[in-house]
């Protein structure tokens, strides 16, 4: 399975590697990103530390087409997601013009000033493109190949969802899956021998639990729907032949 | 906010990357492990590929306490996190005695054989420790200061609650909160001067939506009960003062 993009996404915060909060975002970006064909490579879950933010962020946008992040843009003291960034690419920051426009026209129609807390979030660096921002106003940022979002899912929906349109994707990656009660060890050999079969193909085993019975989800993926579905064939026809009653998905 | 120990959180998986599966391993973690106070610094989402798993365990094992990976130790072909981390320990694979009889145990209950897919489950790096697993018999594996737990969450739990006792933690992290519907924007100066007074209390604010209302939610962390207090009490009355209602959690 080959693909010309690759994807990474830093999830920048305190509040996810405490356990307050339950990260919901790295599921959205990683679905919207496969619809186009950019498969997400890696995620990491990093604090509000600067030197953390910095050295992951300039590791990642080396190894990775697109990197994108969540957390930490708003106006508050823990905010300092965009100034790690610029300091990651050595990028000056200044008053964005288009950003401090779009902020007064924001808070005007809100009956609110923009006071020194609010003109952080127009504080942005040298050379960057914003990113459309409907729900709150204060516009996420890309810089180089690095998209800086909101970690509020909400907005930082409506961010993903703008930036990826310019994105450069490849084919798409399609799945096929069989479900069965088939516990993993015993059709470990034949999927094993059906994963040789097809190389191109990337098949997973699953085991789970459903109505409180052991179930294994087999999935097949690739960029080749014609191979998803004939590697896919083969699995169902495995399950039946050993005994099992095969569920496609 | 000082603690001897740190953690770190790998989770190897496809599907998450994929957005297959959504993970609710890391929140289950986090919060174990922030009760007898270790804290989770760092956690990655790394694909079934040898090299990465190999570079993400070397890199943390070096830098964290302790490192715990979650999926891809079942018998089948995609099942590789247990022979990457023998190789990034450069230790051999043998059959381990204690987890044969273990499985030959559990299968026996059952009524099944023990194949050479099973057998794949027993084989492990020379020097491991087991991590018992109540659930469905095969054993999680501790290497070092690296605990590799299986992917299925009602799994891994029984694994980390069983690991957590011989952990050496610090002094717990405490919580408290203000929420309130002042915006962020607003209360921005304020609070960075309670943070300032507080320098060993971490103050986060977090913006979200409750019933269709934007609220902030201010939270004070910190291993000292009588600071967290003391910090969340001057937050509690700054937002009395900036015309707010504090709602103290």
């Amino acid at each position: 399975m080959t693909s010309s993009s690759t994807a990474c996404l830093l999830i920048i915060g305190n509040e996810i590697l405490s356990g307050r909060t339950q990260d919901i975002n790295l599921n959205y970006i990683a679905k919207k990103l496969g619809a186009v064909g950019i498969p997400l490579r890696e995620a990491r879950v990093i604090p509000d530390v600067p030197d953390e933010i910095i050295k992951a962020v300039n590791e990642c946008r080396a190894k990775y087409t697109y990197v994108f992040t969540t957390g930490g843009i708003g106006p508050t003291h823990d905010d300092i997601t965009i100034e790690c960034i610029a300091k990651a690419f050595g990028a000056e920051l200044e008053i964005n013009a288009q950003a401090h426009a779009i902020l007064k026209d924001y808070y005007a129609k809100q009956g609110t000033e923009i006071n020194a807390a609010r003109l952080r979030m127009a504080t942005l660096p040298v050379g960057c493109r914003l990113i459309d921002n409907p729900v709150s106003g204060a516009p996420g940022v890309a810089l180089g190949n690095v998209y800086i979002m909101a970690g509020v899912p909400r907005i930082m929906q409506s961010m993903i969802d703008s930036v990826v349109p310019e994105l450069h994707g490849g084919p798409p990656v399609v799945m096929q899956s069989v479900t069965c009660q088939i516990r993993e060890g015993d059709l470990a050999a034949d999927l094993e021998a059906i994963q040789k079969k097809y190389p191109e193909i990337d098949i997973g085993s699953y085991p789970g639990v459903r109505d409180g019975q052991w179930i294994t989800q087999l999935i097949c993926k690739g960029t080749d729907p014609a191979q998803v579905g004939a590697a896919n064939q083969d699995v169902a026809e495995m399950v039946a032949r050993l005994g099992g009653v095969p569920e496609l998905g």
